[in-house]
Parts: structure tokens; sequence; C-alpha cells
């Protein structure tokens, strides 16, 4: 099963190599949904609530919008997460923008689906560390505000870890960022890109950027959600860059598959927002964009960009940074005039 | 100066005993403001960033919304809140709901605005953690969205302590409930409470709750911004109820003083919205709106209510939950294609 999605990507990324450069898609307005998880404004808005609840970590402090702040970047711009009691994680959050454009989730894509995902985070140990979601179920079911809004969206009686998920799912469905200048220079506009960027554009096909990073989001040919498109990370090895940034320590999709040929395989992340998602890389120990071009096309590509074509690429990545939807503060329930029980 | 304010206190206080039942008053659709901080657009706009903004403290996981949450009750819901690394306060949080309506700001009133208040948490070693203003004022620098944000709201190269307390002040300003229950049966909507309500209404005058909870925010008579309404807590001693709940370990105004006189008076605090602000008191050892009630009749006016009048005391008290505006989330600037400094 693991290797079958590994064949698969690794057959796309062979045909697409000379291709590509002439499909340049725009990010679709809408994201693609499950055929069991209809997008619905009462599971929204739910899941919005959820999603922004620090109910849902045992101390009270963490939601998932502690890691995934949406009103930036959707990551916390560290390197390592700091999840409850001050424990950091040893991978960076990616952003959840446009994380529904994602076939598979997390680095080493583990997680086929975003609702599959959003049960992971509150019963880690080391990020919001609840010992298990029947408590958490409890705890919303103390609430009379969630047992109304998950009649809502789900009918009566229906609050379970499973529909939770699909709440947070629907809500992140929404988290995406159409309309960047990329996406109106490709709709026809070509005065939203400036001159650097349409080099760094066309500069960033040239090299071979986009055999990987293609797709409207640049992470790769769309998919079935659950399938990945992984590729080896480091692909050349480099001494001195190894010695400074420590990418090999993680194994990647081995750690989960326990199959060798899965070492230090990575999906491919999404460009989009990139100048917002400070640090880079899984263990996020890039500080800025201009060096993750530069060690890209190094481990990646085997090649050494000039000045020009990293600034032109950076630029361009400048040009990925799309439309934010406003989005109102959910109103979160009260236990009926009592505290908190996590004290 | 602190003897007149709190003899000003007392003053009111019994002139205030006979007549408050008539007087009650519904809560201004807009705050008070002060002549040297008129709100604006900008201003609250800002606010709102710098307000939901983790990178506000030392490790970039707290910001004022952490402790004051208003997207529930604008508190936390705990006794002692909980700092970076996880240490814990001796207080607990009230709600930034309303608090411009509040003359001084904290449980012993040692800040005299909300400008002076907005400067504390900031540095505080067991709050948000940052060494220093200068500090923070470095960061809100090296983000060119925040340059933008303060040129807006008060001109070129304004980033400071002064002005971003100002604009914190300006944010909370537009923080406000108006239109309760309670209101709205003032305004001459006799269906607004319920029977049982009204009753309660009546109780909370008759058996003296009124004398010290008066005015639109039930805090105590209309003060200039600065002059507190202060009061013994606990006024009269009860061993039973002080081996359970020990609210007499807390000097109150006394610790800020240094003043004998000042030993364990408190602001009188609002009661908008404390059905939504469990646990209850300076120290939040009372998990229970009821258990309140009773313990304020008990210490305050020396009474024991029966059940009948504690319950409608609380089903009053839970028509003082007000409107909620509608809150947009604020777009966080990025630190240009950089990570966060705090790692
Ligand atoms: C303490 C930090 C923390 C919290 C809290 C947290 N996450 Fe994450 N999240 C991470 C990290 C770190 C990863 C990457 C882990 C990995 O790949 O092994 C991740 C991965 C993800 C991904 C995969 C994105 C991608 O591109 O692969 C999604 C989606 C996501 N989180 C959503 C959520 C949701 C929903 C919640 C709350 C229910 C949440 N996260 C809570 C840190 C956190
Ligand atoms: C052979 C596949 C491949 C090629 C070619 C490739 N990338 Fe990547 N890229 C990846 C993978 C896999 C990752 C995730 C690596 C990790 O952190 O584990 C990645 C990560 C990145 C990141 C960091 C993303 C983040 O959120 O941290 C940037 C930026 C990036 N690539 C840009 C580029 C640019 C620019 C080029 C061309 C110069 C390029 N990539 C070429 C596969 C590739
Ligand atoms: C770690 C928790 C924490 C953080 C973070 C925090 N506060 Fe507070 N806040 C408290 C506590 C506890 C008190 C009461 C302290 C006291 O009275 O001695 C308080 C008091 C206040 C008050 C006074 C309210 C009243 O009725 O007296 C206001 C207003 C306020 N905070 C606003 C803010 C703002 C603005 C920020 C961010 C700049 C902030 N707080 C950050 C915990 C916090
Ligand atoms: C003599 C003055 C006085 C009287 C009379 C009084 N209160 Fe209070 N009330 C206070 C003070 C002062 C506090 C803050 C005590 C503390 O926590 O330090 C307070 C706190 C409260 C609180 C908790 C507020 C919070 O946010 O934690 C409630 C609820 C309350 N009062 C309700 C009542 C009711 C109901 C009555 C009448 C039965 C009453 N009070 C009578 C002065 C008074
Ligand atoms: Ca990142
Ligand atoms: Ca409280």
């Amino acid at each position: 099963m693991f290797k079958t999605k590994l064949l698969i990507g690794t057959v796309l990324l062979a045909a697409s190599l000379g291709t590509m450069a002439a499909e340049w898609q725009a990010l679709p307005g809408k994201a693609p949904e499950p055929a069991d998880n209809p997008t619905t404004p009462a599971k929204v808005e739910l899941g919005k609530m959820l999603y922004h609840d620090t109910r849902l970590s045992a101390n009270g402090v963490l939601s998932c919008n502690s890691c995934h702040n949406v009103m930036n970047g959707g990551e916390d711009n560290r390197s390592g997460s700091i999840g409850v009691k001050d424990q950091r994680g040893g991978r960076s959050a990616p952003t959840v923008w446009n994380s529904a454009f994602n076939s598979v989730q997390f680095w080493d894509g583990r997680a086929p689906s975003l609702e599959a995902q959003a049960k992971g985070p509150v019963t880690n140990p080391i990020e919001m560390g609840m010992k298990s979601w029947d408590d958490v179920v409890a705890r919303l079911k103390a609430m009379p505000g969630y047992q109304a809004a998950f009649t809502a969206a789900f009918g009566p009686d229906s609050i379970s870890a499973d529909n939770a998920a699909k709440a947070i799912a629907a809500y992140e469905r929404t988290l995406i960022t159409p309309n960047s200048p990329y996406d109106k220079y490709v709709g026809g506009d070509k005065s939203a890109l400036t001159e650097q960027q349409a080099r760094g554009m066309q500069t960033f096909a040239d090299v071979g950027c986009v055999s990987c990073h293609s797709g409207p989001a640049f992470n790769g040919p769309t998919l079935p959600e659950g399938t990945g498109f992984y590729q080896k990370f480091p692909a050349n090895d480099n001494g001195a860059l190894e010695a400074m940034y420590n990418f090999s320590a993680d194994l990647g999709r081995q750690a989960e598959t326990k199959n060798a040929a899965d070492a230090h395989l990575f999906k491919v992340p999404t460009l989009r927002n990139i100048a917002l998602t400070a640090p880079y890389f899984h263990n996020g120990k890039v500080q800025n964009l201009e060096d993750a071009v530069k060690i890209m096309a190094k481990l990646q590509l085997n090649k050494d960009l000039t000045a020009e074509q990293s600034a032109d690429i950076v630029a361009f990545l400048n040009g990925l940074t799309g439309e934010f939807p406003k989005i109102e503060m959910p109103r979160l329930p009260a236990y009926a005039n009592k505290a908190f029980p996590a004290e």
C-alpha cells in the first residue's frame, strides 16, 4: 500500500518533468470535499469553535490555532512547536492555510485526510495533551452551547470524536487563499507580477522546482485524497549542509512505515503563502526564504543558483501570498455558571 | 491620595444605601474615553492586533486574549492564570468585557486607567514575561505591517510602549456588552426578564447587594477615571468560610499602598456577564455562582439567604449577560520572510 503510493509519486514525477512549465494552475476558489463529509455552514461554524477553543487541550492553554495561527501564516513560525507544559515537538508546524489541497497530511503523510489528522493533536501528549477523546467529549457535553452546535451540524446527541474531527476538517476547507498575484497573473492579468517576479517564475520552472512543486498548490500533482506525493529529502548528499541543518536526522516516512525504501521521504509541501511561514523545512532549521531556496536547488536538483536566480525565485514566491478570507471570531460556549474543570 | 479615594468610596456608599434601588441603569452603548486618547478606527484595529498577538510574550505563546478570552466571558475561567512557562499567578483574571466602565483597573485598583494597565502584563515575569518594553518595541519595529498600523493610528515612526498601550485601551473600549435582558427590561421591555429574574432583581436590591454593586456596570457609582470604589472583603469575619476559601490571605489594596487602612480593600467588580466568568472572587476559589451569591450575602451583608432568594438572585444575574459584538479576527503582520526571533 505505501509502496504503491510511492510509485505513483515517482511515476508522476518522471512524466511531469518536461511538460509542467506550461501547466501553471490557479488555486481553485473552493477546496475538494470528501463524499462522507460535505461542507455545511453549521459544520464550519462548529469546526471554527473547536479549532479556536483552548479547552480542547489538557491545561486549557492551547488550541489548534496556537500552532496554526490563522491570523497570520497558519502556523507558529517556530522550528519546534510549543505544546502543553512548554514541551517542544521535533517537527515544525506546517501551515493550515490550503491544507485542504494536500492529498495527505503531516510531513510524512501519515494521515490520509483532514478528518484523520484532526484527531491526532488533541491527545498527543506533547501537543494538546488530553488523556483521551472520551475526556474531550465529556468536556464538550458539559457545555450547552456545544450540545446546540453539534445538533445543528450533525443532529441531536451527536457529540463525538468523529464528528468533532469532521467539523474541524470542514472549517479547514474554508481556509484557502486564492487570488494571489500569481493567480491573477495566470488568470491573464500580466501586471499582477512584477518583472522580477515573472522572471523568477520562469526560473522556478527552468531550474526544475516545478518538477516537484507543481499543481495549483505547488505541492505536486492533484491526487486523490489519501494518496501522497513523496520525495526524498535531501535527494543529494551534502556534508556541509547536513552539518549545519541536520535534515537527515528525521527518517521521514520510514519512521511511520518501518520500510527502508521510505527512508527520508517527505511529502512535497505547498509553497502558497511561503513568505509568511518561516522557518522552513520539516525541522524548521532554516530561518529565511532565500536560504531555503538555495538549499532546495542544491539538495534536490544539485544546482548552485546565481544570486540573481535565487533573488528572482524569492520574489516569485512572494507572489504566492494569497487573499485571506475575513473570519469572524467564534463565540465559545460556557460551562453553565461553573469554572473550567482543569485547574 | 489613596486615603482620599477611599473616602470618596465610603461617602458614596453611605449616601447610596437608601436610594439606589430606584436607580437601575442600562449600560451605555459607548464607553467613556479619556481626552488624551480618543477612540479612532485605526487605533482600535491596531489595538486588536496587539491584543491578539502572542508575539508580545517572551515565548510567543500568550497574548492578552489567553487570559482574557473575548471569544467567551473575557477571562480564562481559572483561579490562577497560567503565564509563560506554565507559571501560575496568585489572582484570578477579571473579565476584559466592560472593563472600560471600571474607574480603576486590577482587583486592588492599582492602575488608574486602561492605558496604564495595558503596559503591566507584557513585562510581568509570570504573565507575558518580556524583559522590557524596549524588546517589545524592537519586535514590533521588525514587522512592516506594524509600522503601517502604528502610522495609521498615530502618525509616522510612532511605535512605542505608550502608543501600544493607547491602542490596546482603544480596542478594549469597544469590548462592551449592552442590551442584556436586564438592559431591555430597564428600557421598558418588561418581558425581557422572567418572573423569577424580576423577583431576583428586587431581592438583589432589598438585601443590599446594590449598595456596592450599583451603577450601569454593577461595579459602584460612576466615578472619574482613576478614582476607585473600594470595599473591604470580607467585611465580616467568618471562620468557616475563611477556612474554606482563604479570602483574607490577600491584603488587597494594602499590598500596593502599604497603608494599614487599606487592608483587604478590593475594587467592587462588575457583575455584567457574571454567568460566564466562573470561578469567582480575587482568588477564584469559588466555583459556581450560587455559592458566590451566598458568600457575598454572608460576608458583606451578614445575611443568610433562603434557597429561594439565592436562586432568584442567580436567575437575575444570568440576565446580565449582554450582547457580544461580532469581532473580525485581525490579520497579524509577518516578519518579512523570517522566523519568529524567540526560539
Ligand atoms: C503544539 C502544536 C500543535 C497543535 C496544538 C496542533 N498542531 Fe497541527 N501540527 C503541528 C505539527 C508540529 C505538525 C507536523 C507534524 C508532523 O508532520 O509530524 C502539525 C500538522 C498539522 C496538519 C498537517 C498539515 C500538512 O500540511 O501536512 C494539519 C492539517 C494540522 N496540524 C491541523 C491541526 C489541528 C486541526 C489541530 C487541533 C485539533 C492542530 N493541528 C493542533 C503542531 C500542532
Ligand atoms: C525532488 C523534489 C523537489 C524539488 C526538485 C524541489 N523541492 Fe522544494 N521541497 C521538496 C520536499 C520533499 C520538501 C520538504 C522537505 C522537508 O522539509 O522535509 C520541500 C520543501 C521546500 C520548501 C520549504 C517549505 C516549507 O514550508 O518549509 C521550499 C521553500 C521549497 N521546497 C522550494 C523549492 C524551490 C524554490 C525549488 C527549486 C529551486 C524546489 N523546492 C525544488 C521537494 C522538492
Ligand atoms: C497570564 C495571564 C494574563 C495575561 C497574559 C494578561 N492578563 Fe490581564 N489580568 C490578569 C490577572 C490575573 C489580572 C488581575 C491582577 C490583579 O488584579 O492583581 C488581570 C487584570 C487585567 C485588567 C483589569 C480588569 C479589572 O477589572 O480590574 C485588564 C483591563 C487586563 N488585565 C487587560 C489585559 C491586557 C490588555 C493584556 C495584554 C497586554 C493582559 N491583560 C494580559 C491576567 C492576565
Ligand atoms: C459591602 C460591599 C459589597 C456588598 C454589599 C456586596 N458585594 Fe459583591 N463584591 C464586593 C467586592 C469588594 C467584591 C470583590 C471581592 C474579591 O473577590 O476580592 C465582590 C464580588 C462579588 C462577586 C464575584 C465577582 C467576580 O467577578 O468574581 C459576585 C458574584 C458578587 N459580588 C455578588 C454580590 C451579591 C449577589 C451581593 C448581595 C447578596 C453582593 N455582591 C453584595 C462588594 C460587595
Ligand atoms: Ca514553516
Ligand atoms: Ca472569574
